[in-house]
């Protein structure tokens, strides 16, 4: 594997510094959690981007949370077809083996696979409709919620509708996986709905009565 | 959506302290982030296991990293065959559009990913082999590398070795893509593989050299 | 210019000892800031002192901290009259063409340019009076934080509250620039004072309320 | 002094990890440091630029190193008027306080100030002609170098043969500085040019004799 290469330095100093601070004031801590398994509370889905505050949001990182990232974080519907499917296997195992008792979805502004999805469905960016565009094929489970945008608004406040869009249409396919369906009408587990503003901080939850994200 | 709840009060008031801390002493940061866009320096693929560190190791969540979490930190290979294929899609967008300069696979140890993977390739998880089995399916993309464990050693210390297998097979099915392997040979990327020990905070590199993780 | 020389050879070992291991690990991303400019988060203001860890404090030297330094990280007040003033033209630079969130004055321990100032200012170094030195009249900048240090302590504690007056000083002058003084009245800059003690390595941070120097 | 603010928590955890891997290996030498003071054997003159690796190229940091950073590595005429020059004052004080042994003008690829002095002087950037521009005003300083341009040429080129200028204009400059040039004279000082390409690391010397950068 010569086209592997060593650890950067820069990383390996940050690592360091890790592991004689934050690591050294909880290591009794994740030592059980490493002898005793996770038992994390909830399952957060949210997007690879590198301005996705998660962890630092809720504090996570001890063992609270397990924590899917994808593009969008989208969640497809329940097909269970053999094939491999990474985002349901990630809902399965949460569900049904760790019992995870929150299920949150969080979206956020100014996201990049919202923004290509909006000008695939637009048909300004052909390139993403080719059958080997993986950004293109994985965006295509976002594609209902571009279709139900209201008509008549500016391209930002479309887009910006979208991200929402994304949230709606994961927490709508969620609700088809038999094992997450079957433990939410027990009361065993809730679904949430977040979106996120990275200029200015602000977490919006999706309210169900109004169907509208409000201000935490 | 009657079936979407409010945010539960501990974690929006793990928000509103986040909000008031560190969101607010780095707020014009986020809000040039936001308006600029990213520009991470590194793709980090992890498990979504709660207690994989890998945003404080590495001080991420200020823009520098996009990471990708899924069960057992795997890339399944390139297969452009129009389905959906939301790591392929993740690694797409990193490599292609926002030109990453590292990427890196970090695996850990205690993984119930891994240890599933383990059990039905040894037979022992009859569930995990039926078609409808997401988490089973996924981990398909292991059996490569539980095929060519060592012999004669304790289960316990196959399932570590398996543990570094998911890194390795993960970094060999990054080569398969096309947009990686060029990059990786016009010197613009380069890949990297870890594992983290959680109970003593430990973290392991692949050596190139001797194809063996070492401690950084 | 033969009054130029050749790079000392321990020097050129240690580029080559940088080139082959630092450099060989981060040349992408090198390569993309040399192509699509800096984008630091920070300026920073230190000392020229030898013994000052500014880069390695913050793991610097990544395109991440625009640094200037000079002696005592002293900044002068707002004066533009058509002179050079490298210091003003290094602030100018970093916060109205490279818009950075933050800008950190670092003091430190047993500054020789505060012991000169301290020196001159009580009478003791006439060499530093005199209108040809450069380093007397540069330490006029600190001559408002020698006025207003208290009486009555002992010369080693008067010099390290110069020290920290430095910081002050410099802090103080920043904010006659009308270019900080709209940034950081916007939200779009925030300025913090530090001090570090070279002996034991500890960080002091200016705590905005007490106008005193806390341990961070 | 409610316009300062708390150091953000990111640096905060850089510092701490810096504590206690980096400082604590080498706190018995800072303590002599500390004690007996500094005495560098080198002043390196660079620029503020972010991307600037002086400190990692020469493995700086442990009190070797007296540096000053400006914009463009520059350093003013000799000029003993009673106003401020930081330049000047840094030059002064390690020359003849420091008696350092070395005297390195480091200049670099890509520099956006050299950049603004081609602009302006060209009449492409009326902006940085006015009085009030303070990095206009500190361009001034390589004019000279901006004058003695081959003709001819592509911009490009010629903007990298001004960042050789500034570092030649600094070291003319340096001559006419008494203790630097009688220095010189008595064999105590010397003095280098250097150059390095941010894009591919590489670090080109001054040759006296041929007057050109040569890779080191």
């Amino acid at each position: 594997m010569n086209y592997v290469k060593p650890l950067p330095s820069f990383l390996a100093q940050r690592y360091h510094g890790w592991k004689a601070t934050t690591f050294a004031e909880n290591h009794a801590w994740y030592k059980r959690l490493a002898e005793e398994g996770q038992r994390p509370r909830a399952m957060v889905i949210s997007c690879c981007d590198s301005r996705v505050h998660v962890t630092s949001i809720f504090g996570a990182e001890q063992g609270e949370f397990f924590i899917h990232r994808n593009i969008a974080n989208l969640v497809p519907p329940y097909e269970p077809d053999g094939n491999q499917h990474g985002t349901s296997a990630a809902v399965e195992y949460a569900v049904t083996a760790l019992k995870v008792t929150h299920l949150i979805v969080l979206g956020h502004s100014n996201c990049g696979g919202v923004a290509g999805c909006y000008a695939m469905c637009s048909g300004q960016a052909p390139e993403l409709d080719e059958k080997t565009s993986f950004v293109g094929r994985w965006m295509d489970i976002l594609r209902p919620g571009f279709e139900r945008l209201p008509e008549g608004e500016a391209d930002t406040a479309r887009r910006q509708a979208l991200e929402h869009e994304a949230v709606k249409v994961s927490l709508e396919n969620l609700m088809t996986f038999p094992f997450v369906r079957s433990a939410v009408e027990a009361g065993d587990l809730s679904l949430h709905g977040l979106w996120t503003d990275i200029a200015d901080g602000d977490l919006h939850a999706l309210d169900p009565i109004s169907d509208r994200f409000r201000p935490v």
